[in-house]
């Protein structure tokens, strides 16, 4: 019975992703989905990524918490922001995304972010309409988290390996990492980034650019 | 609809919980429920807790992940383990505690750990049969964890801050993080500790044994 109640919310989800999916294709608009564990570093890579990409694209976030305006407060400094407090809820959904999409100007947008509620399991499940998925590690949180929450880094369109910065200070096995990844997803881009240093920021950069030009090469999972 | 299979998948839970309670303190089995984020350190301080009492106490632990029974590897090496595959749910329930209890020799177990999934939202809202709820924040998740998931806080009964040795790299406000939780639980113990190097390894186990000597001074949340 359970089971039933949860596949139809997930049917009526995947049907309102592909409206917002279609919606934001049609109007050229790419979207990233970033999803990792509580403080994998998501809203400071967003604050060096609108940075970087101000004067070069508009720019727009969607940003979910179960509670507080502070990532968003942040964000706004950068580009206009919309802050869904999902209030206890573990993860964004497609109607939430869509109620939040119009209160976005999104008339000269060319990249809407969504950075998700953090939360390794509950998000990877929910379709939003995004091209892509952007998964996140910090090395702070070790590498055994790869194996031990398999279904993101399955699904990752790309995944990004953050507070590089901190290798030096963490027991993180670089290697073990690496293994544990390959035999999830043989082919998913990784990206050692540190957004305190500024350490691979620009393949990070470069992997957004390439991916916003050819949306469609790859299709998402869901 | 939905409310409503969710209310009554939480009221059989909780009746479970009741009897596991029951079922435990019948016994003299202090069972603590540690909770946080993937990544903040539980197994970690599991080992050097499970070393620590070795000899003095019966120990004993359940430990769930999605997949992998390599925390349980881990944690065997000190104290007898059963590991639970939640299979992609994000967090224990009270039946799954009630079907692994059975695979545990509980004759002369002082303490039963438990080792919820790696997540800050939806273990909170699953009363496992424990005694105590143990919170674990990292310092290199950021102290706006604290308020942008307040509900765990608001109801830990004890709250570690782990990882206190990387204090010196992370950008973590140590007076905002006490300001924020103390605005959500004003009474609640607060730990900083550092498995790798054993600072406030102590303060920790002194809470342990009091409140092992006293479980029942304080009702649990749910």
């Amino acid at each position: 019975m359970r089971v039933d109640v949860v596949h139809n919310v997930l049917k009526l989800n995947d049907a309102l992703a592909q409206q917002i999916r279609a919606d934001l294709r049609g109007r050229g608009i790419f979207c990233p989905n970033l999803i990792s564990s509580p403080g994998s570093g998501k809203t400071t890579l967003l604050e060096r990524t609108l940075e970087h990409f101000r004067g070069t694209w508009g720019q727009a976030v969607i940003v979910g918490d179960l509670a507080t305006s502070r990532d968003a407060e942040r964000l706004a400094e950068y580009a206009q922001t919309v802050q869904i407090n999902t209030d206890g809820g573990c993860h964004l959904d497609a109607a939430m995304v869509a109620n939040a999409m119009p209160h976005l100007d999104l008339d000269g947008v060319d990249v809407l972010y969504i950075e998700n509620v953090g939360n390794l399991v509950c998000p990877v499940g929910y379709d939003l309409g995004h091209d892509a998925k952007v998964a996140l590690i910090s090395v702070t949180e070790g590498e055994d988290k790869v194996a031990k929450y398999p279904r993101l880094w399955r699904e990752a369109d790309v995944v990004l390996l953050t507070k590089a910065d901190l290798l030096q200070y963490v027991p993180f096995d670089v290697a073990r990492f690496y293994e544990d990844l390959r035999a999830l997803n043989g082919t998913v881009p990784v990206l050692e980034v540190s957004s305190m240093t500024g350490q691979g920021m620009d393949a990070w950069f470069e992997w957004l650019t390439a991916r916003r030009e050819s949306p469609n090469a790859q299709e998402p999972a869901a």
